[in-house]
């Protein structure tokens, strides 16, 4: 980071909070070391994510003549579009499992909370003040993977470091609120319908939203996200099921606590995921996809 | 504390977390150090804090003859239950703002964010070695009153403090599971009965519950509290006001963001609170209440 006068920064596709975050902070340490910087997102900045300071660095084209990429909260150049991009020198520095060994220099931390947690010792072994403004993106990155401080990844260095971050400048009332409190009407009447629909069989959750749906609330699938979330918060749910309408059947995101492994089910109908995050599609009619996964869920 | 041998300890009525986990933390601290003590509280302890070790201690029974009380997250005796108690010596230990003068030693800090960050230092105070059980009340009391680290009052020292805790075998996922996870579907099928009672009138969302959405779901009042913050994730909504239905007529929750002043709202319908978080009792139906509050809020 020393040597070299311009980087390439870039991030997965679909950015989160710790993408975007994590990127924008490192932008700013190494501009205040006199370096250059692009910032890369094949998608643009989600609504939510505006308050982020620097948001606007973000360019989805595609330039070239750049020397060296560092890919963040990522560990290929797929996740960020980047495949048939050339690079001469790579950087890789990210906190989820690789598969592939993509990269020149590879700094991968898969018991960190967060990419935000890497890029805060990066800015202070580099001996870069923290700035308000990377103090916010830190903040916002490391909030949004521990979901503000709930998952189990909430270690004391989180804490340590997220009391540091709100001592340069991070306000974690201003960025809940621009996290949580930003909703627009037609998304909070969309949820209101999306609840309506909850059925329960046992300790298996069932909501869907369908394209009426959508538009009759004048909203789109990303306000959607994390809506399968709710239902969790009932304590005898061990698996919470979303069905969202698409052109040819039903995309089904599946949430589950504890050992309940919903990646299995997933698989089972040509999807994938995590333990307790996972997803597939489906051309069954929406009783017959529900059926379907319960008796999935049941055999597991 | 170290010269008397056994104490008192009381908190306020309708307790919450900080109420709770500082009253507990304390017990474990003095007990440690060869202490008895007893621990008060008007009403029993809600079902969702059933999870704070210890919380078998807490008795409603009043039995004379201690010498000691503490008296903590509040500073008069009436607000727990022991206006009519004799006492003859009394410390008070809270973070509210006081009215009246209560109490032989008064260690009150208006800018802490939770009593549970003053009975932290007294316990280091105290030279205790603070244990698991002590780390969850602690943390939990913390965690309520920042609204799990959302709040202004979140500074630089809750987070030092609450990294601590964990160190000291605190659970952030276990106990946020714990306070946000476990509802029971009546409550959840309750708060999807109030949100589809949302009015929406300018920047003013109105939610309602009656005696019969209660009774459909086999819940209580207590089901429905604070179901006056959901619409507060709208960013455009300003105020939101919750009407429960009570003997005769209602009990009007109101919540808001800013400089708007929702006490001074409550204060015109012989009500009070503070200036984001304020009620009052209307004995008017309800499409009228509405209309009366709506007027309030323009002639503000």
């Amino acid at each position: 980071l020393r040597k070299e006068k311009s980087f390439f920064l870039a991030t997965h596709i679909n950015p989160d909070g710790d993408a975007l975050g994590s990127t924008l902070a490192l932008s700013f340490a190494l501009e205040s070391l006199g370096k250059e910087t692009v910032l890369y997102n094949r998608d643009s900045v989600p609504v939510y994510y505006h308050f982020l300071p620097g948001r606007e660095r973000f360019t989805s084209s595609l330039l070239p003549g750049h020397s060296s990429l560092i890919l963040l909260d990522c560990n290929e150049p797929e996740r960020a579009g980047l495949e048939d991009f050339a690079i001469p020198f790579s950087v890789v520095i990210d906190h989820h499992e690789t598969v592939k060994n993509f990269g020149d220099i590879r700094w991968i931390e898969p018991h960190a909370a967060a990419t935000g947690i890497l890029i805060y010792h990066l800015i202070r072994g580099l001996g870069v003040t923290i700035t308000k403004d990377m103090a916010t993106n830190l903040f916002t990155a490391i909030a949004v993977d521990t979901g503000t401080f709930r998952y189990s990844n909430t270690t004391p260095e989180v804490f340590r470091i997220c009391g540091e971050l709100v001592e340069y400048g991070a306000d974690p009332a201003s960025i809940s609120f621009s996290l949580y409190e930003t909703w627009s009407e037609g998304r909070f009447r969309l949820l209101i319908s999306v609840l309506d629909t909850l059925e329960i069989i046992g300790d298996v959750a069932l909501t869907y939203v369908s394209r009426e749906m959508f538009a009759a609330t004048g909203t789109a699938p990303e306000d959607a996200e994390h809506f399968s979330n709710f239902p969790r918060m009932m304590g005898n749910i061990k698996v919470s099921a979303f069905f969202r309408e698409i052109d040819d059947g039903w995309k089904v995101s599946l949430r589950s606590r504890g050992d309940m492994n919903v990646a299995k089910i997933a698989e089972s109908f040509m999807g994938g995921g995590h333990r307790n995050a996972a997803g597939y599609k489906t051309k069954l009619d929406l009783r017959t996809a529900k059926d379907a996964l319960l008796q999935a869920i049941r055999s597991l």
